[in-house]
């Protein structure tokens, strides 16, 4: 087998081997026992990392599934996409795809999101549902969740549904305190899980909502995955090996602990943040927007970001990311996620390090 | 860990030690060489099960995911599910949940769909879409795939849809001589893979059928997957982990030859069709339209299913099946899908043949 690169993009991240041991646990049926056991022993610690009491549904597909999912279930009238980035700019699309009324608001790449912005669209009126990207992956601006729900909670009426697709496990999302409707996130980014897993938590307001919308189809269906929660169970066939692996990723959390969690992804992005500055780069989100899990870095320096990167793989068989979409070549990024310690970012940083002379 | 028992279920099905290997090689990205060439990799081999040089999509999703994208691909008049099980059946409210017109041709559970009243149903009008499950995973019921094809093409304009969730390598399927429009199936089946990951293969009709339809979304968009494909790529995250599982299956197929693969399931099929015989028990599916990966056992001697069940798994560590929706404890069911051979469905039997006198 070849000796694939390590990864340090933004998602999928390296696999535990402890996580691959647990994916090869024996086949099971899913109508049965077996699976009621093992999809019961996630949700205390699933919970517990999204400071929840709501069932935490695990949905068998990436997390575009659970986004077009939570347009389909909750948009009756119009759906506000808040877009700043490639991914959350992509939400507006789908909503449209999916035969929505949608209405944006837009800020540059690289900028956040601001309760003001919102608060002035929602002002226009119309809307039912508002969608956030908690963390942009495509340009690492973390959003200022809270005071944007705030903003959201001034109007009647309205779901909100936030990815935490690259933020969930790493800093804190309390879905209850938040009091948010719908929060989502794909596996293979902070919780570090191979992908083909997205998990779902939804308000008992959401759960209602769902119900009068008789196109919301079946296999993201909110009121199939209560039903079926309620057994222990999923609507449709799960993807086993991703929720065994899910299982010891989530006992792992509980054992490190969340709170050493949020310092251990803090102090390795701090770490990464002074690579960054000790070499002329800057970061491309603004200063107190800055995701914690990974970094955008702008090119400033304007070196050959793609003989960079594959220069890293050749020599240190260590991956990280050139930029997404339009600002490719402009960006480079560079992971912390998932289970990254100061020991093993610091060794990535070492060998950026080595090869970046050659790029300067 | 606890030993769990071998399924013989109607999957998922045993997953062989070497399909687990593959499924733990290193995480790559999805979006990059690595990924592109995983993707590209197992395309010939999987035309080759299909017949086809259409591309075969991989979706992550299990089939209920591929079913329901089907519908909102395709149907923009009106759909006819026909209903022969629990899972054609469930089509049909899948369906209606889309928001979509639609009618069945329902038949006794344990019978087959005929071309006469797939006919006569069509011949009322009004149809755009006809969705059959090639093989019934909870009667046993192999519908006549290629004769009910003839008598719809009888009709213009109409998409076909076929559910091969588990037939599909283990009889023929021949997309392009059928002349189907869509062929969907889990991996979980016949392809002995673990769940997570369905195929979609779509004639070109069906691409040019789907971009007419506006609120057809993004997750399960033909249009979304033909894109992708040609970049040797998925629109979403893909599951990795089963995608390399597939190739290891793919490469397995081929290897032991296509013929020989039918002809394995044809035999221990009828090895099976032999132990319900001696008993004295009965096949529920009429002669003729018997599955040959599955066998759904008529209760007629009326033992205690869940207990003999309950028995074979406590002394022999091996699981068959009760029956499924309304025919449980009616029926129970045996599979031979997947890696079976003569001589481990022959210990399956063995193991049944120790336990049953219990409960004659």
């Amino acid at each position: 087998m070849s000796t694939k690169p390590k990864l340090f993009s933004p998602g999928p991240v390296d696999v535990a081997k402890e996580t691959y041991e647990a994916m090869c646990s024996p086949a099971i049926g899913h109508r049965g026992k077996d699976f009621e056991e093992l999809y019961a022993s996630v949700q205390p610690g699933l919970q517990e990392v999204a400071k929840t009491t709501r069932p935490v549904f695990l949905n068998t597909a990436s997390a575009w599934g659970a986004m077009e999912g939570a347009i389909r279930n909750l948009t009756q009238k119009k759906v506000l996409n808040l877009c700043c980035g490639a991914f959350s700019d992509k939400w507006y699309d789908v909503s449209l795809r999916c035969g929505k009324e949608a209405d944006k608001v837009q800020v540059e790449w690289g900028e956040a999101i601001t309760p003001e912005l919102v608060r002035e669209k929602l002002s226009e009126g119309g809307f039912d549902t508002v969608t956030l990207a908690h963390n942009e992956t495509s340009t690492g601006v973390l959003n200022p969740l809270a005071d944007i729900v705030k903003a959201i909670r001034e109007f009647d009426d309205i779901m909100i549904v936030v990815d935490t697709v690259s933020s969930f496990s790493a800093v804190p999302t309390p879905f209850d305190e938040l009091g948010v409707d719908v929060l989502l996130c794909g596996v293979q980014k902070a919780l570090a899980l191979p992908p083909g897993l997205s998990l779902m938590i939804v308000s008992e307001a959401a759960l209602e909502r769902c119900k009068k919308l008789p196109d919301r189809g079946y296999y993201f269906d909110y009121n199939e995955f209560e039903k079926n929660h309620l057994k222990n169970n999923t609507p449709s066939t799960p993807a086993i090996p991703q929720i065994y692996a899910l299982r010891e990723r989530v006992d792992f959390m509980l054992s490190e602990g969340l709170e050493k969690r949020y310092a251990r992804h803090a102090a390795t992005n701090a770490l990464t943040h002074g690579w960054v500055a000790k070499h002329g780069f800057e970061n491309f989100a603004p200063k107190g927007y800055q995701s914690k899990t990974l970094t955008c870095v702008k090119n400033n320096l304007e070196i050959d970001v793609p003989g960079f990167i594959k220069a890293v793989r050749a020599k240190h068989n260590l991956l990280i990311n050139g930029g997404y979409g339009k600002i490719k070549g402009l960006t480079f990024r560079i992971s912390n996620m998932g289970n990254e310690t100061l020991e093993t970012q610091q060794e990535l940083l070492d060998a950026l390090d080595d090869v970046i002379p050659d790029f300067l």
